[in-house]
């Protein structure tokens, strides 16, 4: 099966949804987290990060403070900002943007080197802990950074830049004798050089991507060796996945299960997937596949979250997905996203789209507050405060989003994600048009040389139709994606009914298209009740409602405590009603259904009883979306309630 | 409301539960961990113990190894084993006890100071960390280790030796002017003075007591400002119980919730009732009232252990009992044995003796192998072993019993409990004789300066019928506890049915009585489906299974894998069927019940579906009692089912 082609960077986004999250984006997120990074919040935990630069580049004195990964903060607030100024020009950010350009390449050194964590304390220490130390890291945010700002605006300084660091690295790792045979303990670096590569068509650039991809966990182990010549610490040795934390215990053509930080899984994956369809390697597509298929079919939550445990942030077995101690960290959903677009690349197959609108829709928006201020680091599908103060194994569980984290990894990664999200829509690959996600905007390009542009209009995800407009004509084939989710759909052309075949999960419309010939797509979008396998022993029993793409929960402003006596009773379905709230919530479709709450018959205060009278005492239950959840004030949440 | 008088010393049990499980205790356990105590058990973790003493009295080269309160195993072994000799002589236990007691005395210092940590670490460092470095509690178990061996020998080598350390301590600390005003951080030493001022008469041995109890938890914090003069760290800081960690957060009769580390709160209340009853002080019987409540009926699990938390060790908040992630220590549930006796010698209450029974038929006698020789330190309701492999949360709760551990306070502990069960049988308050646990064998003591002699004869818990045998003229009340698990009783008298009265859970046989004078008691004790109060989240829609007054299990050795999609489907009490099972776990009532399995009538490898068809399969289920639990091959084991 051939991929659904190249991702277009021309499409534009006029969407009732999401153009008021990413204006939230650019006119709160972006301006925030700048003055985040230069530790303007008050109350918030400073960031160090430009003042790391500052003092790298020896324009103030001091030590370098945060974490060793902190010059990732700015890189991809560069590249959020970046994208943003693609859909709304604005001459005041890109100067700000200049200036935080200006400060990141005042610090590179006269080799090349720009890591402000090394520079400060000491260029002799550095390349001695690639597998925690997260140089590598690094790099690859800055070159995704500077890729997005020249592609956005043309220039070339922090491009120059990076190339200039990444011959750096070129000589110092490889498989060349006198080289380190190392690769980065957390990838980004591998699809932050193919991006690269798109850009400069320098096959070293490749060659540097596919040797981090190929040399990753082959004998002897560079993180063992690493660890004995340099005397660092291994945190994870007496953790069951040891090197696989990393996901470099084995060769990747060799690993099959999702294991380890899940953030590195997603975005190691992504770079493989990267170099798979650059280099045709059939044996790393398949390894994509297979860890594809253990990170969504066995080991993900109904929201696109992934990462069951805090404990190293990290996967943990098959099935293995509880709901009120999970991680789910939105770094993690936002990876999975990246991974599920590059998988598209490699297979044009609809349950990749339906992965990457699940992530999207639910587990990573959710990791921001509604007016993009606070953020989540932990995105759970069950949620006790009382838990979250005084179970120390749910302490990572907050009640309420943050203003910043020490370790800020995720709100900026929101930004960059949604500052780009035309980039997820639509893909062209020969003559077929793929429609991937469905988003109120449009799109200008071209196919064999000829013009193309469509117009896309959508209430989406409130409702499920979606009218396209072909504003050129020509012969092609458009391939509406036919979402997991959606049991019935019709498509009309012109106003009259056709009968398209579907071919791996989308819609294919292949006709000679008139300027001005309308598609009318229309997706029956019922609530569902939604099962999850049996296997998953923390849901049995128990059901989660969606609509659409998304998932629901319920929380206790609109209901009541104790939403653990909340059961559905059998209640199906077709007994949900669906209210558009305009005024609630940013404008939220809503979900109320009958259910029951459980009530102890005997009022007994007794902890064990032999007395099972339990009376289900019927209720009126109030859904919102689970991306929503956590604007009101603090309380009790669930997304898998009792059946 | 009067208490239930002294308990009596003298009994004997000869009961074919008991006396097999303490023949065990004496062939097995005492000998093992004897070598244990001198690291001769070939691939178990070393205790370091008796190398210490040897180490500390000059006749050994060495630093100090192990925890800082290693010293306290021997002390409890000495104690278990004294108590064996009571109802089973043995010179050569005897010789090796004495020669263990030649160990530990062999170190004291010349002022009486005897805490081989300190010794060996320079005794200049003394008395400066009360708060972690356990040497009041090393004390507290010496002083119940000298008691006892006196008591049964009459020997009084470690007895003088304890007198010295005692006095010792109290010139070091004491709210006198000049002297530190500390207590313990593990508290042990308050029950322990208690048990030696019941032998030796010494008020200061009440007093000092007394003011262990009454100093805890004054401001200024005694620990806090510990903490300031010495540099010491203070582990508990970011935690949410901080000083009750402790149980030092506040004076302890303004204490209401049971906090902090499950054995020191128990250890503590038992002190606290101890020093209540001795002084009659209403307000301290107040918050004895108060946390037995909290502890018992707000955070105890169905089997009697207690704290919900690795974390600590501790307990968390009212209702929060998971299942799976729970800690439920052996030595917590001892504890919580000494604080019920405790409560009953306050207050003649049925239902202190219902949950003295609860714990040792359920959550304590779980901790240790059929065979002795193994241990749990963790006692779980729900086991998955690929959870205890691979998800961190749950990475303290063993599928298997251990050899031995580093931190080996459960084992002799077990062995303490049990070489002693006959002292938590009978009271003797005036002329009512209790009998708070129904175990077979007897009593000779004396009511009123007259001789009085009971047979006691049962099966229990298998079977219900209790024969009490009055080998003794005159009139006294027997008072027989009425259990809380039991709905209906008869009692005959001579053959002849009786209608006593029930006065706070006791059935009061008050009469003349003549010597051979036979009492038939015949508690029904059929299956008992078990219900939680609604308000614990994680036994919400489940059920346990009790018989008498065991808590039953599923293991998977019995029934299947995937023991979560087990359902009793509205399976009656009356459904089930009960068999001895002589030949298995060590002789059982085993149960058998209809059930159900449920399976995905899809068969869909779908990890979410909107498909709810759930067949349920009919199942023959097979239930042990908990306590026998992993005793065969690992795997799953569930205590709470689907209903």
């Amino acid at each position: 099966m051939s991929g659904a082609g190249a991702f277009l960077q021309k499409a534009r986004i006029e969407d009732q949804f999401w153009s008021r999250t990413r204006e939230t984006v650019r006119r709160e997120g972006i301006p925030y987290q700048w003055r985040a990074l230069n530790d303007q919040i008050p109350d918030a935990e400073p960031s160090y990060c430009m003042r790391n630069f500052r003092i790298a580049a020896g324009r103030e004195r001091g030590v370098h403070a945060g974490y060793v990964f902190q010059d990732s903060d700015v890189a991809k607030w560069i590249e959020g900002a970046a994208f943003s100024l693609r859909w709304h020009p604005d001459p005041e950010l890109e100067a700000t943007i200049d200036s935080a350009i200006d400060a990141v390449v005042a610090a590179q050194q006269p080799d090349g080197y720009l890591d402000t964590y090394y520079i400060i304390n000491g260029l002799e220490k550095r390349w001695t802990n690639l597998k925690d130390n997260h140089e590598l890291y690094c790099a690859g945010h800055l070159i995704e950074a500077a890729v997005a700002y020249y592609q956005v605006t043309g220039k070339r300084r922090l491009l120059d830049a990076v190339i200039r660091y990444v011959d750096h690295i070129d000589s110092v790792l490889g498989p060349e004798a006198g080289k380190l045979h190392g690769y980065p303990g957390h990838p980004v670096i591998e699809m932050a050089l193919m991006r690269l590569y798109a850009v400069t068509g320098d096959e070293n650039h490749l060659r540097l991507a596919k040797y981090f991809v190929d040399q990753r966990g082959q004998r002897p182990l560079y993180f063992e060796e690493e660890d004995a010549r340099n005397h660092n610490a291994f945190h994870w040795k007496d953790s069951y996945f040891r090197y696989q934390y990393y996901q470099a215990g084995l060769p990747v053509r060799e690993q099959t299960e999702a294991q380890g930080h899940a953030v590195r899984a997603m975005y190691l994956y992504s770079g493989m997937a990267d170099v798979a369809r650059e280099t045709g390697d059939a044996a790393l597509k398949d390894a994509c596949r297979r860890l594809w298929d253990s990170a969504v079919k066995r080991r993900m939550y109904v929201t696109g979250a992934i990462g069951s445990s805090e404990y190293g942030e990290a996967f943990t077995f098959d099935y293995d997905l509880p709901n009120d101690t999970v991680y789910g960290e939105t770094c993690a959903a936002i990876g999975l996203v990246f991974f599920a677009r590059r998988m598209l690349t490699l297979e044009a197959r609809g349950e990749y789209a339906d992965v990457m609108e699940r992530a999207l829709y639910n587990g990573v928006i959710s990791g921001m507050q509604l007016d993009g201020k606070r953020f989540f680091y932990v995105n759970p599908l069950e949620v006790l405060p009382e838990a979250s103060l005084k179970d120390y194994r749910k302490g990572h569980v907050k009640v309420e989003r943050q203003k910043w984290f020490g370790c800020a990894c995720c709100p900026p990664n929101i930004i960059r994600l949604l500052s780009s999200l035309e980039d997820y829509i639509y893909s062209v690959d020969g003559r077929d048009v793929y429609l991937h996600l469905y988003v109120g905007g449009g799109l200008e390009t071209e196919i064999d040389g000829r013009p193309l542009a469509l117009d896309v209009r959508t209430n989406y995800p409130w409702n499920g139709a979606v009218a396209v407009t072909v504003n050129t004509a020509g012969r092609f084939a458009l391939k509406l994606r036919a979402p997991g989710w959606c049991r019935r759909w019709t498509v009309r052309i012109n106003g009259a009914e056709v009968a398209p075949g579907v071919e791996n999960g989308y819609i294919a419309l292949d006709r000679e298209w008139a300027a001005g010939d309308r598609v009318a797509l229309e997706m029956d979008m019922p609530v569902e009740l939604v099962r999850a396998s049996l296997r998953v022993y923390e849901d049995v029993g128990k059901i989660a409602v969606s609509r659409g793409p998304l998932v629901y929960c319920l929380e206790e402003a609109d209901n009541t405590r104790n939403l653990h006596l909340v059961r559905l009773n059998g209640v199906g379905a077709g007994e949900f009603e669906a209210r558009w709230r305009p005024d609630k919530l940013g404008g939220i479709v809503e979900l109320q259904s009958p259910g029951s709450i459980e009530a102890d018959a005997a009022q007994s205060d007794a902890l064990y009883t032999f007395d099972d009278a339990v009376e289900a005492r019927p209720a009126r239950l109030t859904w919102i979306p689970y991306y929503s959840w956590a604007n009101r004030e603090p309380g009790e949440m669930r997304v898998w309630i009792r059946a």
